[in-house]
């Protein structure tokens, strides 16, 4: 066992130098590890959806082709990052050895069963044998090692959940734990795109956190997957509109909320151009979280502006202490979202 | 006087239906107020600079081309907005009348000199004549009269100093003010681009807040410029450094912070790829403020999750309560920084 790295990794950078590993071209896949990483025995990679399918493509859809161009890359990079993309996945493996420097500082041991939640684009990875690639699901069974850093963040997979259903959650797992943090009693809460598979969560989050006197109300474009919503009781009103549409939104927003303006705005749309829906509806003082990946940031900073709006707006961190938990522990408590969640995401 | 309108301005959209001001073509420049709008005898118009220099080329230099070209503009949208690069800018005048339902809200009166602080992009102009262009500063000056909506922001510009300082200043009102809010006795506070315009204005304003127990870093290129904040006190420490180089500038600066990790880092960085350098050195808990136009959503919000970081990442809103005077005080109260702002921006 080598001594201490950078929390980081990047005393695994190779090249360019002063990097951290998600920007690296190459990295160190020596799995000899340092005192503060882990070893992982990998079971399988998920590959990032864009990744595969640009993979799968430059091979003709050979499986064997798509094996070998995966083979390449990771002896090439030391991780499985697509040269094309950019973009990585994540893995699922058993805890093999911890470093002595973290081993009494967190709570997994050898033989764990985890998912990584960062990305395999900074993850040091070496394989020995691809297994079986799963093209349906974007999943390469293989004989392999990884590498997790002080930093990196995993889960531990639950025991009494499918793996399928536990991934699917794990996905966004940060939009949900950070309205647990956020959301307060009594707070009136808006979140658009509420229908998809982190709005539901955020959803059901945040009818937990505002107690009997607070507003959740949900907006998205399909009425029958609203109804869905308000049959589960996982909000208090709801609306469909276009999040492209600030005034339309604002208005039946404010509607549903007494003419209030919102305490918190939630944004977890896959469409660009949605910055003043979210912006519009929330009081002075209020919160607006952006998760969308479709978010702007100068539309939102000038869009605020130009109304006038002081308001605290939120870049979603897709990582906040203990979000494989809380966002699991949604599947355990809630009979009606897991039975949702198995249907539509497994 | 017309019955109140919707205090953002969309009474006054005449296309496309259902957007707000900026994002329309066309506005109504009617003159004849609503009872919540204010109406502004226009001194001059501070056009955007991208704006006058496309509007320049396109008019070969020619003083009287560009004048027709704005006047085309404005009889054709209703308000000062460049269709080439959709950006506007400010303007001076002084407050001709104010609606009925505004009038004992607002601290304001006829006769009263202001700065609009919201864009020109979507504030409604009607110009009579244009009285001189200076082509150096991109200033118009102009017999006009414009509207500012309920929720439009605007400053008095102040009596006891030089119009082209305030201005200065107010142009980066945003960053300063929220400093002021967020800073706290004792925070640890990290500024990348501390020696531009708003980062100074802001390293003052931390240095002020944080008090005899706090520490405020400032990083920037060029060592001079650090200089002149080091002697001038407004910051405790300083370090030059490339703020698109994350590890560097990491390492450098919890040296400078006792090892220890940041409570707040604030980017007024003016290029991009320096998400990284702002996130890695703040604690768990800690908040990020992104104030640079030059931030990339996405490069913040996966960059944060990939190296397990549970800070609260900010997108720096341009307003908040009382901006424009938290700014300008800064010039009062400061003799040094006074000097500076003439030396550099008048
Ligand atoms: N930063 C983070 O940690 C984090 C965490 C979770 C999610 N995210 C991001 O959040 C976004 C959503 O993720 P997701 O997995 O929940 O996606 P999703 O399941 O596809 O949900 C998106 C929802 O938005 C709705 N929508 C689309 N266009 C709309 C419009 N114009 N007006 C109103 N609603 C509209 C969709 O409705 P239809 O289905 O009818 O089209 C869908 O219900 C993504 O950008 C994702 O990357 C980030
Ligand atoms: N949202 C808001 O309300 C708000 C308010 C204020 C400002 N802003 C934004 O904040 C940014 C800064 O505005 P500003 O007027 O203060 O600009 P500025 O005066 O040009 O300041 C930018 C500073 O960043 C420095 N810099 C450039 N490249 C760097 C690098 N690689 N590493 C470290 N420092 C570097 C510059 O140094 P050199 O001069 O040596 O190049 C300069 O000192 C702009 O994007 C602006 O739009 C937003």
């Amino acid at each position: 066992m080598k001594k201490t790295g950078c929390r980081y990794g990047t005393h695994r950078v190779i090249s360019p130098e002063g990097v951290l590993p998600q920007a690296a071209l190459k990295i160190d896949n020596d799995m000899d590890i340092y005192d503060n990483e882990i070893l992982v025995d990998v079971i399988a990679l998920n590959i990032d959806s864009a990744s595969f399918t640009q993979i799968e493509e430059e091979a003709g859809h050979d499986t064997e082709k798509i094996g070998r161009k995966i083979m390449e890359i990771v002896e090439d990079r030391g991780k499985m990052q697509n040269p094309v993309t950019g973009s990585g996945g994540m893995l699922i493996g058993v805890v093999e050895e911890i470093g002595d420097a973290l081993k009494d500082k967190i709570d997994l041991k050898a033989g764990d069963r985890i998912a990584t939640l960062v990305s395999l684009s900074l993850t040091p990875l070496k394989i020995e044998k691809i297994m079986d690639i799963k093209k349906d699901i974007d999943r390469v069974e293989v004989e392999a090692k990884a590498i997790l850093f002080e930093s990196g963040i995993y889960a531990k997979l639950p025991k009494d959940m499918n793996e399928n259903l536990a991934l699917a959650a794990l996905d966004v797992a940060g939009a949900p734990a950070q309205v647990a943090k956020m959301v307060k009693p009594g707070d009136s809460v808006l979140i658009l795109g509420a229908t998809g598979k982190s709005g539901m969560m955020c959803a059901y989050e945040a009818m937990k956190r505002v107690g009997p006197t607070g507003n959740v109300v949900a907006t998205d474009l399909r009425e029958e997957a609203l109804e869905l919503l308000l049959k589960n009781r996982f909000c208090h009103k709801a609306f469909s509109g276009d999040a492209r549409k600030p005034v339309e939104v604002m208005n039946r927003a404010l509607e549903m909320n007494g003419g209030r303006e919102y305490d918190i705005a939630i944004n977890v749309v896959n469409v660009q151009n949605t910055e003043m829906s979210t912006i519009l509806p929330v009081r002075d003082g209020g919160i607006v979280y952006f998760f969308s990946m479709a978010t702007s940031f100068t539309k939102a900073a000038l869009g605020a502006e130009g109304v006038g709006k002081d308001v605290t707006m939120v870049v979603g961190n897709g990582y906040t202490k203990g979000h494989a938990e809380i966002t699991l522990q949604e599947l355990r408590e809630s009979e009606a979202l897991r039975k949702i969640f198995e249907e539509l995401y497994v």
